[in-house]
């Protein structure tokens, strides 16, 4: 069931991707492969921290949802006008999925509960970091607008958490993903924030978001 | 022999880096840097998803390319009205090259087929993606105008299938190379195209390649 | 005593993540990201090459270093204007501890002394790479005003030549990070420069540096 999951997961990264590609106007191979790297490239970062052969690479399966991703983008595109809401949709769902697996592996490697979140963070938001790095544009992560890392920290900690205790079982794992998704959705719908990096002063540097008031992605 | 060929292929590609650091007004390190990763980034990449310690950190000499390619830019960068088609060409040439080897050395790891293909991919088009993402430039491989990855394809599939018939030995090997290199060029020259990521629909946003019709690179 | 100055690097490079993060107009926990890959970067992609799970996921500890830079920076913001000169001040401490046990560890793996120096020179390049790469700006690292990698080499270079003469112990490695750290400073004061990629010929191209004389960072 766990694969089932996986799969589902990088199907939702995988349609954010590719749907980047479309924006940017990319090419079909580029959508596979930016909706690939964006589906498959948090937990590729993670195995290799763990030190092993990225799962990703064992099986030919892992590489169905990106085409299948991109396959779709093309086909529904004139739908265009609500996609980026979709894409946020999406986006959460698979992050809900990831940051629950990744804490939940590297805990399996008897990993320190610390480590074991953060790389479930990192399983959850490194696809999308790097979907915005390869495309040129500054990461969606770093938007003072979005919280998009808290949810994936709750769901990191409440896996880690659920295992300490011995609560963890299949059933409460697929809460977990539904309850980071649930926030994920909150935070974006009533623009929750948290304080910059600069405690009393910003000025802003070309390239950087521009401050002029709040604004609700959602 | 293989060796003598992976080194081509790093000098190719390194050239292709270098000339980019001068584009960008880098200086000589930063030429032997970025010549270094586009050169040697596909397969350092490709040995960390074969959960080996990377080939090229094993002996000095696979550094020598990278010095020897700044040095040449360094050195003939009067010549630089023809760079731009020279730079395609050795890009191609690499190419051709890395895929073959890529895929093959993945075989030999017992990876699948569709993955080995995926891994030649990664290992030809991984050093010049990283060499533009560490340039701060919306990556070559997404242009919609030009199909880079699909020689890399074929030349990946061209060495799983002869594998499996058992039909790959050096000679093929680099049969395959020198057929990937033609593909690039006629690509190259008859401006080949694949469709778009969006089906029915492209607006374009800043920072996207314009669309004002057909443009040869070659 | 290794395991403290680690950690003050750590430190050191965070600080100047977190400015980055703070100038970029990024949030906490994008400050302390960003301070964390700044700070740890080097040393995951150097253990990722050794072929060992990297030290940093190992115990929690290191993640203290970029909580502490990203508070102290959230924190002492209103003193801004010091800051461009306090960044380089810190990134050098860091950069002179990290080439010496960069080099160090990869000597103590049995790599030859060439691959040693320049995994070292990522120990202390990667992070600030990985810093600008992901944060969108063309890397600080090719600056062809600013020698940064110059310095590294030469703490690589001392740390190799010390070790296979077996002149090496930590008093030994603090006086080439010392050493390493009043180069790079001197570097800035003096405005030291190397050529640049292109021999006889520069274009500037948009994204490019401007050329218009020295301009001194310190």
């Amino acid at each position: 069931m766990l694969i089932v999951i996986e799969l589902l997961g990088i199907f939702f990264f995988a349609v954010a991707g590719s749907l980047m590609a479309a924006r940017r106007g990319f090419d079909m191979l580029g959508s596979v492969f930016l909706g690939g790297v964006t589906g498959l490239g948090g937990g590729v970062v993670r195995d290799l921290i763990l030190n092993e052969s990225p799962a990703t690479f064992g099986h030919p399966i892992y590489f169905l949802p990106p085409v299948l991703a991109a396959l779709l983008v093309y086909g529904f595109t004139p739908a265009i006008q609500k996609l980026h809401r979709l894409v946020l949709v999406f986006d959460a769902a698979g992050l809900g999925l990831f940051c629950m697996t990744g804490t939940l592996k590297a805990l399996q490697h008897d990993f320190n509960p610390v480590t074991a979140v953060l790389l479930g963070m990192i399983t959850g938001v490194g696809g999308g970091l790097m979907r915005d790095v390869i495309s040129n544009v500054t990461p969606d992560l770093f938007n003072p607008r979005d919280i998009y890392a808290i949810p994936a920290m709750i769901g990191g900690i409440l896996t880690a958490v659920c295992w300490n205790f011995g609560l963890f079982n299949p059933l409460v794992g697929v809460g977990i993903a539904a309850l980071t998704f649930a926030t994920r959705l909150a935070s974006l719908k009533f623009g929750w924030r948290i304080p910059l990096a600069a405690g009393h002063w910003h000025r802003p540097t070309p390239g950087s978001p521009p401050e002029n008031g709040p604004q609700r992605h959602f």
